[in-house]
């Protein structure tokens, strides 16, 4: 059985308390994978607000190591959620990591997953084309690993105000 | 029955259209609750457009006061068009009104509906993310605001390209 | 039976590979209808990658007569592809053209077309509304130009993460 879920959506809709709730429904310890860095005051506020709600969940902070975060779950028999995507590929980009090869050793250590693994992602690449090129490039990477993580994944699930539309699985 | 239908779309999407559709299909009289205000030449170029596909419907101007709008229809079996939520939002953030309250009235009102209520609102989560700190705060607002309608709507239709996609009901 | 598919996505969200597929899969000879036109460096390299994916494939370029490119296709039996629509009206706002008298040549073609063609295109009507005038009458009119198609086509696949939500047919 395929043990990945991917979650896909919009800024504020819903999807990160949604992956919470298939993190729950397994009825396995808690492992949140955040990849989020605060870099100001906003940011902080963010990731403070999803703090909040996850009391009884183990935190694993990875802004760029994912997939050594991901490589320790091995074995342990955890359900783990990756919550998001787009703000570790932020991270590569800002710290001019190869987007490729880390990409490449992520898809490796989600293949060989032996625990339920839910990974969360914004979908950005549904307005106006960004006059700024570092966002068309940011924009195309982001929209590469969505095709990848998605053609790996047993589950993919689109969020809009809170409900689900189901891609696959 | 839960009264209320919750139709969801981008820009030009033909949500309008459709949520008029819906609206007529009840053969009830039709009441159309107006939040769009003409600040400029293109705001009302894009007013008389929709205007003119209404004859026939009874129009109420609610730029701000889109609860008070609901709450006067109750006990007359019209069927009700709000068109949109997101103008709305933009009328009370530019009046400073406190946004969390506004919404719990609406809902509040939403909940006690009598009679068929269809809300249209844009999506506007799905670009990068906005440099303009505004409009990040905008967006933020217009997702929480579409969960919390989707949740109470007994329907939701996210449309693309005129078509529905059904989000629930 | 109509033979027009319409194929609608974001950046990057995998709609030319998921197009292409079904054109393959059709087993007829494969033209390709080109609307892209390299302006600069980046341009040019996302025609190159589109292209090297293309061998075996008979290639029109038409960034501005699309109707007429489609309309040398009667009688010959071909699987078209056309990638994408956005392009072609980005390249018919900077000629000046006519857009609705265009579109509307366009779907006359569309609608008396006896072979099968795929129509690609972009939606950029899901992020907050642009600043520039320009960039909201764009959306403006790829969004009826979707409407349009969509309603004419007997197909239509909305694509995310290189998945698809089928809208009709």
């Amino acid at each position: 059985m395929n043990r990945v879920t991917f979650v896909l959506g919009g800024a504020r809709s819903g999807k990160s308390t949604y992956a919470e709730r298939l993190i729950e429904a397994t009825g396995l310890p808690k492992v949140y994978v955040a990849t989020a860095q605060a870099f100001d005051a906003e940011m902080q506020t963010r990731i403070s607000e999803h703090q909040s709600r996850r009391t009884g969940w183990q935190t694993i902070d990875a802004p760029l190591k994912l997939a050594d975060a991901l490589h320790s779950q091995r074995g342990k028999n955890n359900a783990v959620l990756v919550d998001c995507l787009t703000l570790w590929l932020t991270n590569l980009l800002i710290a001019e990591y190869d987007i490729p090869s880390a990409f490449h050793v992520l898809l490796g250590v989600l293949r060989s997953a032996d625990h339920p693994v839910v990974l969360v992602s914004n979908e950005v690449g549904l307005g106006i084309v960004p006059e700024n090129a570092l966002a068309r490039s940011f924009r195309d990477h982001t929209g590469r690993l969505h095709q990848m993580i998605a053609a790996e994944a047993g589950h993919v699930h689109f969020i809009a105000a809170g409900l689900p539309i189901k891609l696959k699985g």
